[in-house]
């Protein structure tokens, strides 16, 4: 049974504008499309303001100037997103972590575990390895020699921290995680290689969010660092040696070579390619699919993701574009 | 010791026309290029058409086409590939599955678990989770709280369905599929992110099969959705919220943004990028490495590929395409 | 406590030129940016050269044409990053492994492990698997049945190792790697597909290694070939039946699809996406996010990553490419 909340308490606790009864309630969030009654929805995104008018929902989160399209009641903010963030995480609260030691989890002598921390089934906690106070680890994770995980801090199920690394507080890491694996570092002796020893370590700040089946490489000799709030999406792969400044957002299948150190509040799209030894200034956007091949300086917003479209006349631009630089009378660029 | 087909046996039970002995027995499929006698082997892609000369096979399947320029014993039939998937099948079966719980697996007391069921060494299994007749679960698996998992469905290894996700019928998720990890949605909040909880679930069809380290994202509100058949390769990464309509089939490495609705019967290459919050038509082809970043609202081929060339070239190109871009007497393009 | 070791014996064990005082010791490897008194540092790339005059090292690594602007003692070597690969690999010596079987571990009566090697917590090793002398096999991880290890290699954590797999000696493989899933192979059958089985194995030579999260499909008929001393970063997908030839590099998020044959000695950036079928040629080398998508003769630098720009210039640059292809004028360019 889901608690329900009076529109009225909404508007108090969160600072909102109310437009409709006060005693109304909800016990749910859900989308405009779908909403049913008892339940409350948002408008923050302009794609999905047509579906405003035939929303079933008992009230919508929305800004004043959608506000009069509003069939239902309204909660009025200037950033309903972040408002609704913030109900949705009151209505559908964390289910509790007990404290506690599963049975099956190998828990080696030397480890210090905070009596408040939870460890799931089937989890391994190495020699040395540090976990702070109410920190929950879930099933099948490994925290290996000398790592350290800061307080309130989660780990989903089947996260890997390798020997050393250290973690925040009310950090996420989500399944699949990898923090701390050697970085990729091999010098050519004629024709084969030889291995370049990682000994630096991953250094992750607080409030990271880091996400399924990402990788985060240990640092060459210094350590690769994640500041305080960075947020991670899936299957990422960072560096050695990268340095992600606070507050940057990246999303899915982005990859980071070595040594490359990403500005404070950045947003990198998704699948974007950035090159190692490179320097990315503060509050930088990067759009989806680009490569980033030479340091960015300056804020704003760059680009390098081809739209497709149709295959013939793509084959046709390709021609062109191949042509243009084959022709033999053209000086001047090199 | 593999079982011996006749190749009489095999026309008859798949329908093929046999040109040679009917006697003549195989035991294994092979290449062509690696066939050995007693083998059978397959010409369905014409880059291969010319190993068919020296081949060793015993018996080729192939069309009618190729019939005349097989040296040896050939199984007729118009899609050579589908009838080899099925020989395939029956010469190699899968190993035999024994039902019953490895000792070493974590079994939660309320979950519900078939009795024909075969659940892996050292796998969690949660409460409220519901794992359907003749299931197969391999080692380290995590079933979370209240997922499902319908009959005849088999997750090899390592595979985490987070709590509450559904799985249907007959299939096949591989080693490191991630299914339910929340979705990568977060508000600004000046300078830094709030998380926005993410209560939907994952809903996959029957015969869904799911590669390795894929990962799938539970939806922000409503589920995110995987319709019957949808073939997905390894290191795939949905977004919340995605929906892949049945049948599709999408390649390694492909990315797909939140909220994007793919149709039914795509093929879609890998390394695609694909944006959120778009609309893709039934029957729509993407060719690998491409970005889309607008619906595609007719069924067709779409690319935006570029196809590598010697480098020193590709700087000519990507210069010329910049200079025409920094004309000063260009007008009519945005 | 590090051990101590000088200049002398340094510049004698390594066959290296020694400029300053050979009583001097290091204990440990530093940047040049971050070396303290007692640390040992390096210059082999030319971005750090301007690091040079203010190092604290005790002692830099370097060419004779740096040595001039070495402020501390010198150790010079044609190759210095070779050289601090051995070094570092001398003062920070992998932790000792100790033989034995972790109590936890869940071994199938049928496996054969040498008496030497080393088998961690939760790991399960299936029937019939081989592991090799001095073998390191780390927490978490299965090597499923039949599988092969061969000497000195070393399973960091949670590597998966399909059936059948055969690993050579002296490997080095990091968590989430997965070795040996099915192969992408479907039939069409009318609107659906078929499974087509993957019945071949993958087979990996000595001294490779393999970074976290890379995924290698076993072979749908024949094997897929990894070939001695290749290289893998993480998050890399090698599909069904590719050959990757000796002492090939490749970058993280790369993915290679199937039947593909890639030389010797190649070095392949990151994100890059190779097409299927194709052969690729010894000493190619293929830059950054680009395409591969048709096969590569000759020896040489290879590349199609767009760099980014201004996203405002990126529109425009896109918009005249599509321009130029659409003129109704144009002939010649199919």
């Amino acid at each position: 049974m889901q608690p329900e909340f009076s529109l009225g308490e909404l508007a108090v606790r969160f600072g909102l504008t109310l437009r409709g009864e006060p005693e109304l309630t909800v016990s749910s969030v859900a989308t405009l499309a779908h909403a049913a009654s008892g339940s409350l929805s948002f408008l923050a995104n302009s794609r999905y303001r047509r579906q405003l008018a035939s929303t079933r929902a008992t009230v919508v989160l929305l800004s004043a100037d959608d506000e009069p399209h509003c069939p239902v009641a309204a909660l009025i903010d200037p950033n309903p997103y972040l408002a609704y963030a913030r109900i949705a995480a009151l209505m559908h609260p964390e289910p509790p972590k007990v404290p506690g030691i599963d049975p099956s989890a190998v828990i080696a002598r030397g480890a210090q575990i905070a009596s408040s921390a939870s460890i799931g089934a089937l989890t391994v906690i190495e020699e040395g390895a540090q976990i702070g106070e109410r920190v929950f680890i879930g099933p099948g994770c490994t925290v290996q020699k000398g790592a350290r995980i800061g307080s309130d801090s989660v780990l989903l199920c089947r996260v890997d921290l390798y020997p050393g690394v250290s973690l925040g507080e009310r950090c996420i890491l989500h399944a699949g995680a990898v923090i701390g694996a050697d970085g990729f570092g091999f010098a050519l002796n004629g024709g084969s290689w030889v291995k370049v020893p990682q000994v630096g370590s991953v250094l992750i700040g607080d409030d990271v969010e880091i996400g399924a089946n990402t990788t985060i490489d240990r640092g060459a000799i210094d350590d690769t660092v994640v500041e305080n709030g960075v947020k991670l999406d899936n299957q990422i792969q960072v560096g050695h040696n990268v340095v992600i400044g606070a507050h940057t957002a990246i999303a899915g299948c982005t990859g980071i070579s070595g040594s490359t150190i990403i500005g404070q509040r950045c947003m990198i799209g998704g699948m974007v390619g950035i090159a190692g030894h490179l320097s990315i200034a503060d509050d930088v956007v990067v759009t989806g699919c680009s490569l980033v091949s030479a340091s960015i300086k300056k804020p704003g917003s760059y680009s390098s993701g081809m739209p497709s479209v149709e295959s013939r006349l793509w084959r046709r631009m390709v021609a062109h574009l191949r042509r243009l630089a084959d022709r033999r009378d053209d000086v001047g660029v090199r």
